[in-house]
């Protein structure tokens, strides 16, 4: 085996190396079964065993009451995008959605598609997504209020989420799930694609309350029907058993090795507050949200010039620091410090940046 | 590692050792990337040689021409049930289905839930679809003609494909795609569930004439649109990439260790052949379907008594030989022979066969 880098990837994004290992050792014969977890049934003890290990884990950690349920779905966030209003929306009632980047963006157009009454009751495009917003007003009406609880593009995360009164909380939990505690009691629903806190690429965690259900049209697609997913344990068909295998063990680690939320949040706080000290008491390096907006997750920042930011990421990689550059859509550089993403590679890119502005600089 | 047993599990299924094994060997650090292929951004030079390497291998081992498109998309061949009507049904045509069986049966389900003009133009239903039905009429103006190519639970399979004229063939080979050569012409889709023939579960192979994209219609929710990913290399969102890295594995296989779909469409009737020779030769085991329309992908018999059949697929496991049981909706046995379980599995499943028939014939 190589040297193993410092992933800084916005997702897929670093696993724990202990969960790793682990998939290496038992690759070949998953648990005494004589097959790789690759090849058994979905239809399994084995693999009963791992879905529902995952499900009890994903409770004990979000607090979960019996009034929830979890799921796995195919398809990425970007199918929860669709299947949200179409299962959610209620006739005759707006869906309203808070505008804070791309992936909102995304979600906003999709519940457009399905031809709900969509109010956007709240965006910081005029500030170029740099920000939260604050003050808003959701009508009591509507059947959810979707927001977007970390933007990885643009590096901002809703300090605390927001107030909805009666209205049921629907988010995209992708980049930020399982990194810090939360009250779970104002959400209908929150779903996470699994490749940047709990997993690889290749299953969305859906966690949706029960009373939600009722509002399930009969006549939608059975693949795109929640429903299919809450009265068959998520296999209707065959789910992404390896994808969620690893999630299981992802969130194995975090219960057991890291000690839950409280600890990992206290940890990502850590590694956030010293990145972002290293940016602010930088001339050269410049961080690109309001400091009251900023994300946990991803840290983006720029260099006073892009041919700068190049090498910097160049450079970097050299170095065993991999995935700084930042999202193609807006340039400059950004650091994802996930879960896996431990204490020692934010000080190791700390070092790293304090070296190449001291020779560039 | 304990003893790896036979694998005749319908799906998850067996995988080709050799793949296992490279899976294992670069599982901590991927040709020198310094992480996982679990870890690696789907936006990486790593990731594009992986799924553009799985497309050209696909389009090689079935001769495809550049009129078709090779994708990958999560949700399994459930999934495609819906997408399929959605995206190639055509306003003021009918569509038209063979039925042979549950998974044809969930595809009309689905058909009929997007409103369109279901026409079943032939069914083995009447003999409990233990054949494939022969002499039917495909109407001319059907906006294509849908079968399922293999059929898992009963054990059938259509020896040649239908006749449709100038109609497009649209055929669910999750279970037998890559088993054997076929001509791919007629065919204006094709889709297959990835966990039985060619990886893990977590995406369906779907390729695609691109005469059918003109059918598209504009307003699909953009993860239901098959030009949503014919244009961005199956890429618009992150795509389940391990499970597209094993499919590249197993593509590589099959091509460089098997020697292409000649190789293994002769070994694969080999091996059926051997197997239900034993069946036939004895007076104790007995086939379930018609002779012209057996599988040779999935061998269903039964027993003189279901009490023999638990004994037998118990005892059968204790040996090494895992997986015998039929499926739930029909009871009795079925060993599933897809291509990465070999002749010597084949040989020691028909041994223990004849040792048990000895014992308790």
């Amino acid at each position: 085996m190589g040297k193993r880098i410092h992933n800084f990837n916005a997702g897929p994004a670093a696993l724990p190396l202990p969960v790793l290992e682990q998939m290496k050792e038992e690759l070949l014969d998953f648990r005494g079964s004589g097959m790789s977890i690759l090849e058994v049934s979905h239809r399994s003890p084995w693999f009963d065993q791992v879905i529902n290990d995952a499900v009890e884990r994903t409770k004990r950690l979000l607090g979960l009451g019996d009034d929830f349920q979890v799921l796995f779905i195919q398809g990425g966030a970007s199918l929860q995008f669709c299947m949200l209003p179409m299962n959610l929306g209620l006739d005759g009632h707006p869906v309203d959605y808070i505008n804070t980047g791309t992936w909102s963006t995304k979600a906003i157009k999709e519940a457009t598609i399905q031809g709900k009454d969509v109010r956007v009751v709240a965006s910081s495009e005029d500030q170029n997504f740099s920000s939260i917003p604050k003050g808003f007003q959701v009508d009591e009406d509507a059947a959810y209020l979707h927001f977007t609880s970390n933007n990885t593009i643009k590096g901002t995360q809703w300090p605390d989420f927001p107030e909805s009164g009666q209205v049921p909380l629907a988010c995209d939990m992708s980049s930020d799930i399982m990194s810090r505690p939360f009250d779970v009691t104002p959400f209908g629903l929150i779903y996470a694609g699994a490749q940047k806190n709990i997993g690889p690429a290749g299953t969305a965690m859906v966690i949706i309350r029960k009373d939600m259900l009722e509002r399930v049209p009969e006549n939608l697609p059975t693949m795109l029907k929640y429903t299919t997913y809450t009265e068959k344990n998520s296999m209707f068909n065959t789910p992404a058993c390896f994808v969620i295998y690893t999630i299981d063990l992802v969130l194995k680690w975090l219960e057991e090795t890291i000690g839950g939320l409280e600890n990992m949040g206290r940890t990502n706080r850590e590694k956030a507050t010293l990145l972002y000290d290293a940016i602010d008491q930088s001339g050269f390096y410049r961080g690109t949200t309001s400091r009251e907006s900023r994300s946990l997750m991803n840290v983006t920042f720029r260099l006073p010039s892009e041919d700068l930011e190049s090498e910097f990421v160049a450079e970097a990689l050299k170095q065993g620091l991999g995935g700084l550059k930042g999202h193609r859509s807006v340039g400059g550089c950004r650091a994802s410090i996930y879960n896996a993403t431990g204490l020692e590679a934010v000080e190791a890119l700390v070092a790293f940046m304090a070296e190449f502005e001291r020779k560039k600089g």
